[in-house]
């Protein structure tokens, strides 16, 4: 019975124990962790980012990634949307009795490639175990901790009219690489998740330049999601052009295909910049030289007029409101 | 359709954003939440204590909690055993699609009620809405992070030979108020969970003695698992006295009449704390004037001899040794 979850491994007893030791500690394994106390306990000073996602993902393996890398990438991104530096993560696994262990091997493994890519140490984590059919397969839930310089001023409520949209490139792959894997939608595309941690980009944009003034990830709801909070959270307008937004032609296609809008499509490692005019062409340049910016535009700009409201200019010179999505594209795509 | 949850409360979408205003933002509301950006940023300086812990308890509604009560707790005990005072907390929420409106909001009022009462803020969160069936009706992550002063030294590494064990008060109140409520197995008991935010006991057990070494709640696994991980942490033997180890009658009853030994049964408002002998009564007298610590007494004490084990004497003379429990008493405790 070694290579299925058990209940037992959430029962706090001997077997969580040594899943505790024998995985947790043996892939994970840094001075904080090691300790095993009921809360990790390390030095910080000055202004603190602290966030957390459930990651839920279906399939948990995809093109370009699985739900280990994903739920890394996801909180690390969103403490770098608040210019932070990404330093400790906790991890919360929720598993199904029955859960194969290879495959929680393998999500670890990819956790710990991740975290270690983007510079940030497990540091503490919890593991439940609930009967079958009480969960699908793994929910993990990522938080974090980071730290904000002083200088650093990046909120989604300091967009202003002349400010700058920049994206860091295609939009989409993540929802239609997940989606070609679906039971029932299954089609051939050579297409991958773009699931990355962007802590450096961030570091890099705000090493460089005082004038980034928000930024976020568009995951769920897509860039449609994320434009709609900066209008709304700053109370301006924002105008994008739908011919300067870079979409690779299999989603392109897949979008057609299916009837989506690549706006609507998740993505797990792609950023939305507000930043000051004067610095937008400067930024671009020092996006599109990290591995994770090379296709970085500027899509839009802040306009004062239709407050609250997201205005796309289409290729065919008409205007049209971009809404956020009242419905649900694809189920948990995150 | 406004009654229950559905797949687009998680879409990213107009749903979403809607629950996070109407209801997230509503019911907690305070300054570092309402900004509503990627991460939440405040000011922090020295020793952070930082922890996470899934909450998958069934069912979500027992005796003296709810799901929503336990995850604050929870949390926030896990920061106290690290001597840590609670201040902020993440919230992340998996919900089941069809989950009933009216228990969450139960639910959220019921984890407002008990941050405030600990002090500590909902600062930053995240919501996922999993198809019907890929859940058991909701699954909350709470993670925290909390301030530890310089001179607080609170480790399971920390026990030696001499020190005392001491604990808050009965044994077993959560698992078997849970277990009564429980399909198949229901029976009468006015016993309720001893769910409860220890902070404030902790804080003012530090505040009056440098000498508590080692804090735990013994939550899955019990009394048993603790005193197991202190004795393997720390590398000493620990022995403990049947006769002072306080139990409700209800749950004395309970564990006979089901074959359970207390010792393995969950707590969820308790703590076991290790201390300098000399510091010992003074303690039990601090921790008596609390209304969470009522009934704490000195069960045992850590002992040079048989190192990692823990050892009862009985009250029938014996000895006897605790080990860790090796199968699943009760699944999905918390």
């Amino acid at each position: 019975m070694d290579d299925k979850i058990l209940l037992a491994h959430g029962s706090g007893g001997r077997l969580s124990h040594d899943l505790i030791r024998k995985q947790m500690v043996k892939t994970f394994s840094n001075p904080v962790l090691n300790k095993l106390d009921d809360s990790a306990v390390f030095e910080l000073h000055g202004r603190i980012a602290f966030t957390t996602d459930s990651y839920v993902v279906s399939p948990i393996f995809f093109p370009g990634g699985d739900i280990g890398k994903l739920a890394v990438c996801g909180t690390v991104n969103d403490l770098s949307m608040s210019g932070a530096v990404p330093m400790y993560l906790a991890l919360s696994l929720i598993l199904e009795e029955g859960f194969p262990m290879t495959d929680l091997e393998t999500i670890l493994q990819s956790i710990e490639k991740t975290s270690r890519e983007a510079g940030a140490f497990i540091v503490t984590g919890d593991t439940k175990v609930v009967n079958k059919g009480c969960a699908d397969k793994i929910f993990i839930t990522t938080s974090g901790v980071g730290i904000v310089s002083e200088k650093t001023d990046i909120s989604s409520a300091n967009c202003k009219p002349g400010d700058k949209i920049l994206l860091s490139g295609t939009i989409g792959d993540h929802g239609i690489a997940l989606m070609s894997r679906r039971e029932g939608i299954r089609f051939e595309t050579s297409l991958q998740s773009d699931c990355a941690p962007l802590n450096r980009l961030v570091q890099e944009m705000v090493a460089s330049s005082d004038l980034v003034k928000a930024l976020r990830d568009p995951t769920r709801g897509g860039l449609a999601a994320t434009l709609n909070e900066f209008a709304e959270n700053s109370r301006v307008g924002i105008r994008i052009h739908e011919d300067r937004i870079p979409i690779h032609p299999e989603v392109h296609a897949a979008c057609e295909l299916m009837g989506f809008d690549p706006l609507y499509v998740a993505n797990e490692g792609k950023l939305v910049a507000v930043v000051s005019a004067q610095d937008a062409e400067n930024l671009i340049r020092i996006m599109q030289e990290n591995r994770y910016g090379a296709k970085s535009s500027i899509i839009g700009e802040v306009v004062a007029e239709h407050p609250g409201k997201v205005v796309m200019k289409t290729t065919l010179g008409t205007s049209r409101i971009v809404d956020m999505i009242t419905g649900e594209l694809l189920p948990r795509i995150c």
